[in-house]
């Protein structure tokens, strides 16, 4: 399944619009520059009107017209909104809260994925809509459900459900209160029966059994998603299947879940308020980023910002002019090979009449949907340079699901958040212009120079071995503190920390002072300080060398950062989180020791991502501020979007960009 | 039903005293001035305790008593708080929240309007007082309940009642599907039975729904309203029949319920600390107007400030001295006929006992029950001058439940509020010394030369066309953003905003910036910025012409308020929230277009009420502040209050007041 | 059963561990200078690991190494974690919250005291227990559950249970009626049936309810305690039985738990924020003070800090160096006799997994674990000097849960609490070096000069009648606003405030302002200002003085703080809460007045505490500061701690001490 194009287009909603508007709507797509649209994500009620009545003409007619307009669709099965008669008639459909209050229909994702019967009319449901549009020409792909999330169901199903994964995966009892640790409290279990889902809700539970509550359903949706693919496989085998995940950091495994799907997709809606402009358009990035981490390949946006999001919070500021384009022509840069906008047009009924479309309700196109239509019109006509470049980065960022909720059940100190953390590691490097991969902890590392891997929390000693390796073969591995904490089965290493990193870090850990949000200062070999947050490790150099000493308190004078020669690499570790700006300068220090290029003064807000094919480096470079900057370029090259040549700088305008194709043979 | 003269007096609960005080409570308040008394309102246990057996000798002792000394009784219906009994025997009785968890009896408001045992037993007890009482010559009126609120009740009854009001409605499942948009998020109901009111009290169910959900509950609170004047009517006919409403705003929908009252009723406390001095006084005013907007004539005060509430929140600051009787007289003045003070004696027992009544539970008088005592007296003397003058103000607010219930479903932007907007407009008006009145969006306007409207969200083509009719007659009338976006069914509209507005505005709205609490400013024409707030609409000008632009953001320069000529009148819409001072700038402008009289220097904390008759003006001049202050008069008068005459000026100490008598020959 | 030691210990939970480590930590313990360790606190599931199914052997090997080595122990009784098979097979075992949701297992205190599944299968393990450990000679004594806190709880059984106790209080339902005040809201009772646990759990419900529930709980611990003590008195005449109150100000009444025991206890963590510095050791040492007022004796720590807590709250800071050992020594010398450390080494599984032990997981020693050492080994070096040497305080102040509770369901007013101003009345007097006895209102005041008793707010005739003897011989009573408010039932008193302390007063209360924090000045006789805050009596002298005036509101110039002769003595009265710094000046002059020494300028965080015996006064001084001191000494004397002559000054370094032997002779 092979990309052939870059494709843009919008997220279309028919049954919600008077059928005589349609056909207008499909021309003014086809005259913006859409090649592909996303249909019936939330339309079972109409596709099943009652229990087993298909009444589907409706959505050949639309599929027709795309069809008609040459438009592609990607079709949706609709399980994230199961349809009133069948929430009615079979109440164990809904999902139960922790507090044994049932999550009542009406709003989205009023579904139990361990359902019984919503498993069997969803095979039903899918089973009509892929026997029919298995092999629809126009049909190229499907999304699977919609935004998944941990539902953290305490329906008597998953509660079932949950006790039969334990059975599976400890055996007997003992091995349970072994691996959970459940002496503590008095909570050993002596019968099976006696194992439910968490009731209640106390995040004082323990923490093993949370994990393994987390994995249960990390391993719940993964199947139901198995299983609808398999569904659709029975009729399709050229369309691709993918799901659109939403809202990052993520609770959901994404990397657990990609392995099952043909291209991982994200929405995307990057913050317009002016106060996001520091940071926004950075976490921008790392979502971008963690997506085409997921299966390490590109992928799409299923939704793109098409205005101002509302409904269900206070209406968003408005996108300031080229605010749409740029974050849009980013998704592109990033790898996104397919970026659907959503929606055509605002909702005129229902909780979503807020969240802006390209065309308001007026049916009246203004400026959002000019924007749109310029970046369809540049994407079609870039896309044969575009499609199939590739990235080549020598640098790695390390993320772990299972980290991140080990550390949401156990919180370690207060305003210490791990995604929070890899986002300040990852804008720095964004700021020095260093493209990275983020992909999951235990991912092969051959390809890169350098590897990050803040917190690595839940560590086993095969992943703390591939580092050391990686380092012992002269890569640079920086880690920080809180790694080597836990075992797999959250608890506690009966070691000094860093555990498993002891000897690749060539330090322990003596003690620790969890400052939370007080500041303590370090001060590095230049002398120049710097604030640090979150945790301080007071660190024992067990062959390691500081290169940053704490300020303060009574630990003083002490290791902040170390490093330590493995082999032909080092080790890094940070004992505590320190401000970007001295993430800026170590990571300098890195890129420079192993030769990965850097930008030392890129203004603020301008991204710089770089592609490549056998001959030509293509260079985006994005402004995505409100001011207007000047980039010096370090080769000549020319400019895709505005078909010239251009020489020593850029000079771009608020939310402008522009994309340099570089002979190879320049640089 | 013509009030014959000014009344004073308090509530009081003899129930809760040892029969042995009731003689000497009545002698000390006939000598405190009291004319009128207010009884019975949650004494349902005592008069009936046990299912059908009456026990009302205790009452015709005390309403003999009174009519002895001389004082009207106003008599409670009970229905606010059944007895333990009703509930225990009867839990239906109880409502139900949206969680499934039981409202519990012990407090107040304990019932569900649609319960039938609460309908039972209510209309037997109602019998049992309306056929004792209706015809006695003491009691003057009654009070229905006590403050009616939302009830938010979900419980069986409701549930089928709401499907009955839907079905009344909608007839069909298929045009209750098509109103409500309940396709989006694939909600369409195949079934009645599918219907029922929102549980789990998701506010992202869908917004028509949650509208209809709130009009049952308007209509179930008149349906119960109407059957308790039903059962009093066949027994009285002269005394009148009122409800006490409380804390604006007020979810209910005050003029539907004013509707099938004799006449409105507030229950006024305003807010006693140092920090709320220069709000609180103007938004106690707007609260008053909003009462005698209810029925447009005079209302009553069934519970008035007497000293520092307490009990379910902090206890408020003590009143200042002159607090107590200023505001009383400021609610005579905006058209309070009768004052009835809350409470007579602080209770000893329950939960209310920090709420402070006129005297402690010591039954020492003190400085509150003195100023009490003033008021009274100066009101009886007052009263032959005052009964029955009339307000004749040029000015209007016009304010509707329907747009802030369908504005709280869905929220509109980040520090967005439909009622402080109103607030501010008022307030602005009040600073300036415009009387105006405040009432239904829909009602006639013939009086006005001013109609200020804001936010006219849930609009109608009839209301919109009365508004152009009202500006092309010559009237003024002011619009802000936000108006004509919903049709009557609370789906958006398909349309250029301000919808049904757009001729009338001379604009249409290109796009908007939901700017929250940031703050965008404003210049006028004459040079001068202010900020605004909360939204800012771009606006495209199709005949209208800007008075004041943007000086920020995108669209800084495009128009921020603008003025339409239409016949001989003007439409102005101010596309943002500006500061007050701009607001008092702008209404300045337009009282002098039309030609309405201002005061330009009022000190702050002054408010100026006139009322007429046909040879008298009557100013009532109030100093609501700490400061002392000196007002220009503009014509000669005579001092009511002190009895003497009054020129040029008027020195005013802190929390005092003048009325002053001006013949209208002299103006 | 008089101390023989001073003891210094541990708690320790040898069935987290792997047997074959109990061995080498006992050996450890030894060498630290452990004497003590407790036991089995929360080990049910393993003591009975199914219904009637014993199994002790193993506690028998830990205790029999414990008598190898000479360490004392203390047992837990178990019901705090019932096991998985009861709450399994018993789910009436668990507590049910007031919105009626089960108090799940997992946790801890996952049991309802009036329980009957849980009173049975606690009776037996405790037997099973108390026969087997009775009369062992290495087993000191009984730790009755753990840290008892309101449950609470609105299980069917409590239901009854309370309902019971009225009906024994109260006897019949007219007179529960009429000490409830129930005919407020129509709430009077017809039936006992209708009698019931506060379900729905409003704070808007009855107070003289809400306190007779709270005072059920009471009794409901008490006779849940009493009947575990007398299981284990079958077997049992020597050991001592306890149990550990956690986290003041505690909901529990203390005094009435405190006379079913033998001794009190209390779990010590004083907090190891820096910002706490300057208040944190002034609570701890009220807490200790409170804690020997249980029983008016000297008192054990069952849990004392050894590290940062953590797990369900955000990870404290590290302890200081000398944190831990300083404040160890700060509970032995307020009274601790014996102090055990919580605990031996940290979790490695379960939620408790982050608070920090002695020992961190890998068993490595650190500098926690020596600072224990130190403490142990200078506690078991001085013991034979300091066992059994007493206070001699001639202050006290007075604290009542019945005020505490009361104020609690009724919240007087913004900002005010009442343990936090004792809180800062007990800082007042650490500061000034005043040691003070912290007893329960309506104790023996025999020995005091001064007596400072806050809020008295809900007060009988018998206790007022108490503080006005003690003046009147001579005494000095500080007393403040809000007092004499309330009967015993919790109702208003008809009389004018402070009610039955008016005439020892001097005073009454005209009215009041609560300001809440807003702030209101005062002045002194020395023209002084200072702030004030909570509330502001105003209040008329009726032979008392004034010695402080209220600066600003309407009431300046009156008086805010007075002063009564009653016989011999004097009746201070503040009417408002004035800063520390005035309480430091009012209680010099008070000290001064009653000849009381203090100290005039104690560095900030020093704390000396005074013990005697025949010959020798004991000057523990201890510096919980992070800056260098020097403190003057009056007399000299002789440092046990240092085994030294100490003459005019001391010095401490940052979280040291010193214990100064004084011959009497000298002073």
């Amino acid at each position: 399944m092979m990309n052939e194009r870059l494709q843009v287009g919008v997220v279309y909603y028919p049954e919600q619009w008077d059928s005589a508007k349609w056909e207008a709507d499909v021309k003014r797509m086809k005259e913006a520059g859409v090649t592909v649209v996303r249909l019936a994500e939330f339309a079972w009620c109409r596709m099943e009107p009652a229990p087993g009545q298909y009444a589907l003409e409706w959505l050949d007619e639309v599929i027709d017209l795309f069809a008609k307009h040459d438009i592609a669709v990607i079709l949706c099965t609709p399980t994230n909104t199961p349809p009133r008669w069948l929430t009615d008639q079979h109440p164990d459909v809904l999902p139960i809260h922790a507090n044994g209050a049932t999550n009542h229909a009406g709003v989205r994702g009023h579904r139990c994925l361990n359902s019984h019967s919503l498993k069997h009319y969803a095979a039903a449901i899918i089973n009509q809509l892929a026997s029919r549009y298995g092999k629809h020409p126009a049909v190229i792909g499907w999304q699977i459900d919609n935004e998944f999330g941990m539902q953290d169901c305490h329906c008597p199903q998953c509660n079932a459900s949950f006790r039969q994964w334990l059975i599976d995966k400890y055996e007997t009892i003992s091995q349970l209160n072994e691996q959970w640790g459940t002496i503590v409290w008095s909570g050993e279990y002596s019968d099976w029966q006696q194992v439910t889902v968490p009731y209640g809700g106390s995040r004082f539970q323990n923490p093993s059994y949370l994990l393994d509550f987390t994995r249960f359903q990390w391993d719940t949706t993964e199947s139901f998603l198995t299983e609808q693919i398999k569904l659709i496989r029975q009729y399709s085998k050229q369309q691709f299947i993918t799901h659109n995940f939403h809202t990052y950091p993520q609770r959901l495994n994404l990397h657990q879940l990609g392995r099952v799907l043909d291209v991982a997709s994200f929405d995307y809606y990057p913050n317009t308020a002016p106060h996001k402009q520091a940071t926004g358009s950075y976490s921008g990035a790392l979502a971008l980023d963690v997506t085409r981490g997921i299966k390490r390949k590109n992928f799409y946006i299923m939704e793109q910002l098409s205005g101002a999001p509302g409904c269900w919070f206070p209406t968003w500021r408005a996108p300031y002019p080229g605010f749409i384009r740029a974050f849009a022509w980013q998704a592109i840069a990033k790898g996104a090979d397919k970026v659907l906008h959503f929606r055509w047009r605002s909702a005129a009924a229902g909780a979503e009449q807020f969240w802006q479309g390209l065309i308001d309700p007026s049916d009246v196109p203004g400026r959002r949907f000019q924007e749109f239509s310029q970046f369809a019109q540049e994407v079609n006509r870039l896309s044969p340079k575009l499609i199939n470049t590739t990235f080549q980065h020598q640098a790695a960022i390390l993320i772990s699901h299972e980290n991140m909720e080990a550390m949401r059940i156990q919180h370690q100190s207060n305003g210490f958040d791990y995604y929070e953390n890899i986002k300040d590691y990852h804008r720095a490097l964004t700021k020095l212009g260093i493209g990275c991969d983020v992909i999951e902890v235990g991912a092969l590392l051959d390809q890169y120079k350098l590897v990050i891997a803040p917190s690595l929390y839940v560590l086993d000693a095969e992943t703390a071995n591939r580092l050391e390796q990686f380092a012992h073969a002269g890569g640079t591995v920086l880690t920080t503190f809180r790694s080597g904490v836990k075992l797999i089965n959250n608890q506690h290493i009966q070691a000094m920390l860093p555990g498993y990193l002891q000897q690749s870090s060539g330090i322990y850990v003596e003690e620790y002072d969890a400052i939370g949000q007080d500041v303590v200062h370090i001060r590095d070999e230049a002398g120049e300080t710097y604030t640090c947050s979150a945790w301080c490790d007071i660190v024992s150099l067990q062959g390691a060398e500081a290169i940053a000493w704490y300020e303060d308190e009574f630990y003083s004078g002490t290791a902040a950062v170390t490093c330590n020669r493995v082999g032909n690499g080092k080790v890094y570790y940070a004992a505590t989180h320190p401000e970007e700006r001295y993430l800026r300068k170590l990571l300098t220090r890195l890129a420079e020791e192993q030769h990965i290029a850097y930008h030392a003064g890129l203004p603020a807000g301008v991204q710089i991502i770089e592609r490549f094919n056998d001959s030509n480096k293509y260079l985006f470079i994005l402004n995505l501020s409100r001011e207007k900057v000047v980039i010096p370029l370090d080769h000549p090259g020319y400019s895709l979007l505005n078909e010239a040549a251009r020489e020593a700088e850029l000079e771009l305008a608020p939310y402008q960009l522009d994309i340099i194709e570089v002979p190879l043979k320049n640089v």
